[in-house]
């Protein structure tokens, strides 16, 4: 690291208010140098964060955020901030376990404000903040939100915009226009944005309205027309942001992002205006690193890779297929047999692995941009008109269409399929995105059928068994590589695989010491986990449930019965999850419960890092579900024994 | 009902076609006088049913909805709707258990096409809707949203605006801008619509044109000057729903949505043109009855009235206070003792009763609009500058904000108090509004306390205690009128409140044969069944809960160990809900459960009819409880016995 010169000495963000604008582009081609070393070493978001590093630089030369307000929407673009708010040292940590984290966090720094990870909120937390500090007399501290044109279209943008210019509030809203969501962006507002930023802001403006009004007729005309042709003249020859001045809104721009002279002066001139300002910035995704700029959906969170000759090089990734591979290849064989099935991803067409859906059916792909609860209404109108329509959209950020997913879809009981990715814990992304909660925020809807298939063999037919439903359902699947039971439940068991049948769990080894009851791809532990209880001398079935809801009541009862323990394991939440269920069902079977232990997600935020690390912590890995076992095979001997 | 000629003959409102304007303006006549009738007999949504007859009128008049799409947006102006779709002779039945709907129900009529409750999601639906018939080769069915300016802020409007531009698709969306949301509007696009209303649409608008230009100065200022008058002139002269089109939709208006005549004009000109189409249509809630016109707010659902010299005169109102009461002076209270207590409500300030909030301390009351995911994060952001936000929205309308409560507070651990409105069963308004799934949806979020009052006495201590709490935390109380433990129970048994204390229930009886777990507000019926029980000779033990969330394990154990059975009552859904908490800390302690049974919501959407109509349908009240008790107290002398 000895090559940087004035990173490593900056103490904090303050000392960049001496520095002069070739200083700073120097510290700007450090922190990118930075970056490139970093994503040589692991998976990190790239491409946004080589976008606003003269953005960072010029904020945080221009203002005092341990005192003024900054939030950084959606957080994944915070390295540079990161970078020159005391964090250079420890940066090569990000993203690993114990380490930093790849998103803002209260706890590193007082420059983070709000840990965000889901995009769009920062104007409604930066208004409550400007709120707080004019109630409290704190008037002197400026608020900033930088947020990206991908968050833009999120309908809390709109909703705080509406807010914010009612209340009058004095705020910076910066909006880092680089043209993209994580996939292109889409919609209305995206075309608007791209008119602004073709046009000319200040040099060619006048001659250009000069010209419209040359052109308009004002007399003779009928009056319709001339409304028309009216408002053409003036959208074409305005580039002033009229629809952001329309909401109350002050705008100034596009300005060139990557100008830290330019953005200096700007900041300079709106930093005590009075009422919210808008300043459109305009960045390049993956700028200073030409590969990342020209393939910024590819860079955006690139798998770790090396140089060679000057290009970048992908290591070797794993051998198994990953989930979202495996649900993008059922979702497009579904697609190919049957014309009424289309698919949604809310600007996760890459995360999702959906790129030669869109490409090979592209009228029944729909990419709203980051817009989930519109998504999910969407998908209720055309489940309504006879389309069979499948909301592909991580676990956590469906949250974001809750009340969607209960009044559109649940309330009318229409055949809609999600398939939530990220289900479980993501690993290095953190608290933010990992898909804790959904087995216990789905299966309290009526209407639902809540599924997650056990390994790789099950999506296909899970996936087909989904899109016959008449109603509602759900399948979750977690980030990771998909094993395979036949491979592995072949160590001295064998068996055929059980269709998918609605609310029947598939028995793939009966127990009569005890039984693991699994809901998810964590059958793969488990069945581990028999093995080894198995070389300990212990009989341990092994069930894959397939369904949290409705839970198979008659498998539950026999394993109550018949079983010495039943474990029940999942990749969620214990409050409300898969085991409460089945503890459910059991207490509405009169059976006794003392025997049933419940595996899962503790009723906390699970910290970054890789997930078979943060599985492990949990005891949710073989070593874990044996232990969780072998614990209660003891108690019951104990039991027998007194 | 014969003074009605028209509506009676009604068979399907094809028969609209083929009316005059002259028979058109009659129907509304005797649309008006059966809406006027009907609030004597029951509350019911009336200001805005009022405003939308001529609305309602010319569309079906137009169009042929059984073949074209529509949507009402929010459903509750939807009586006009009925009227006119064969419902006239059962429209007496609305609104009672087993009768029509308040809302939009597609069990009821083809003419329904999704059950709306909750605002917004209109566009969405319709643009999902579009999408199908286009992709299944439809289009000829024509596709239209009414929706009213209350709704227009929410985030999911902007969303589908965004989305529908996007993909250029024919739909007609009419904006009924009647200038309210339930309460007055807010925001900036409130300002832009009145910008729009008071504009001259043909008339004024080329001389102002004229004027502004000829004062342009086209040369020698700066540029920025330049700039910002030519945006101010621009914006004061063009009338023309610039945000709009600039969003990619084309505007038309605003025109006078009582003309019927002017409406059909209209109408006729965008049914068939092509792209999205957005007609302002300006109308007055309450229109036709002066004092609904007059008192929109109080007139929006008002209670039912009798008419005493032509002026209308509220119904006696229930001697109880309303938990809503309770909690709205809890607030005042503690807004008055601390200058950094601050309410925030979504258009509810009269359904939650902080007018007197609002007058008296209007710089601490936020009312958002219709924007829920963006109200939590402000709170968040005023919660992390220190104030103490009290989020005051219905338990149904919170599932908006439901990725805000995760990400804004709960991760962040912020103390935001949400006092959670309707929190069970609402009543006539039906399955929409029924507040069934908070329990379950807030307690498996981390850090988040979950709370309910048993009664009116838990109200104001329970709500103290909240604000004193480091973190977030739920409160939880129905529609109803609040009973006082202190004259309920008194029956025999005396007993000193207790304090409220982070998970301690309150033992307010013990039981040797039994108790009753009680998380909420039917506590008193759960006394009144122990009452019962008593008198046949069993002793019940009646426990306050208060905490779903820490629950009481102290409690849960030596009931568990001392008592004959446990049931636990709780007016929320069964799946997850407080019951499975109480079942998931018996279980984690190792303790017998089969002796427990949990009553509550069952696994399917309630009905509308009075709140204790469904309660005793569901085995909710004292008869309900006392009989549950019953069959277990008879099952354990089984058990004995054997």
């Amino acid at each position: 690291m000895t090559k940087h010169q004035l990173l490593p000495k900056l103490e904090t963000a303050y000392d960049l208010h001496g520095m002069s604008v070739a200083q700073l582009q120097q510290l700007a081609a450090e922190i990118r140098d930075v970056l490139c070393n970093l994503l040589q070493e692991r998976t990190a978001h790239f491409a946004s964060n080589l976008g606003v590093v003269e953005l960072a630089l010029a904020l945080h030369s221009m203002f005092d955020f341990r005192h003024d307000r900054l939030i950084w929407d959606t957080g994944h673009q915070i390295y540079p901030h990161k970078l020159i708010t005391g964090r250079y040292h420890e940066f090569q940590t990000i993203r690993t376990k114990g380490g930093l984290m790849g998103y803002p966090n209260p706890q590193e720094s007082e420059y983070d404000l709000f840990m965000t990870g889901h995009a769009g909120s920062s104007i409604a937390t930066l208004s409550g903040m400007r709120s707080g500090d004019d109630l409290l007399g704190e008037e002197k501290r400026r608020a900033v939100a930088v947020i990206g044109d991908g968050a833009f279209p999120s309908g809390i943008v709109f909703e705080a915009l509406n807010n914010i210019s009612g209340l009058k509030q004095d705020l910076l809203i910066v909006l880092n226009d680089n043209k993209m969501s994580i996939c292109p962006r889409v919609g209305g507002m995206a075309s608007y944005l791209d008119r602004l930023r073709t046009s000319p802001f200040y040099s060619g403006l006048k001659q250009e309205v000069v010209r419209i009004l040359d052109n308009v007729p004002l007399l003779g005309d009928p009056v319709e027309r001339f409304l028309a042709q009216l408002k053409e003249g003036v959208k074409a020859g305005l580039h002033g942001g009229m629809l952001f001045e329309e909401l109350g809104l002050r705008y100034l721009g596009p300005i060139d992002g990557h100008n830290i002279g330019l953005l200096r002066k700007y900041l300079q001139m709106v930093k005590d205006l009075k009422g919210p300002i808008l300043l459109h910035v305009v960045t390049e995704k993956g700028h200073g690193y030409t590969p990342a700029a020209e393939d910024p959906v590819f860079f955006h969170t690139p798998p770790a890779f090396t140089q060679e000759n000057g290009s970048p090089v992908p290591r070797k990734s794993a051998a198994q297929p990953a989930y979202t591979n495996l649900v993008s290849s059922a979702i497009f064989e579904a697609m190919r047999k049957n014309p009424r099935v289309t698919v949604l991803t809310a600007a996760m067409c890459q995360g999702n692995k959906l790129e030669r859906l869109r490409d090979e059916m592209p009228d029944r792909f729909f990419d709203t941009g980051i817009c989930e609860s519109h998504t999910v209404a969407f998908a209720a109108g055309q489940a309504k008109v006879g389309l069979r329509p499948v909301v592909n959209i991580y676990s956590t950020f469906l949250q974001r269409s809750y009340d969607q997913i209960f009044q559109e879809v649940a309330l009318q009981n229409l055949p809609v399929v999600f398939t939530m990715d990220r289900a479980g814990l993501t690993g290095p992304d953190g608290p933010t995105h990992h898909g804790a909660f959904d087995i216990a925020y789905m299966r309290c809807l009526p209407n639902i059928v809540v599924m997650a298939p056990g390994d790789g063999w099950d999506v296909a037919p899970m996936f087909e068994f989904a899109l016959r439903q008449p109603g509602p359902v759900s399948m979750r699947y977690p980030k990771a590589n998909a094993a395979s039971l036949s491979n592995i439940a072949t160590n001295g068991h064998s068996f055929e695989r059980q269709p998918i049948e609605l609310g029947r769990a598939e028995v793939l080894r009966w127990g009569p010491d005890g039984v693991i009851l699994c809901l998810g791809t964590l059958l793969d532990e488990c069945l581990k986990a028999a093995d080894v209880l198995n070389a300990d001398g212990l009989e341990i079935g092994v069930i894959n449930a397939r369904f949290a809801k409705p839970i198979d009541r008659e498998i539950v009862e026999r394993a109550a019965r018949e079983c010495g323990f039943i474990v029940t394991v999942e990749e969620g939440c214990l409050m409300g999850g898969f085991g409460s269920a089945v503890l459910e069902s059991a207490n509405e079977m009169g059976l006794e419960t003392s025997r049933i232990k419940r595996l899962g997600i503790p009723d906390q935020f699970i910290e970054h890092g890789e997930r078979a690390e943060l599985l492990a912590d949990l005891g949710l890995n073989a070593e874990g579900i044996a232990a969780a076992c072998r614990e209660l095979a003891e108690q019951g001997e104990g039991v027998v024994s007194v």
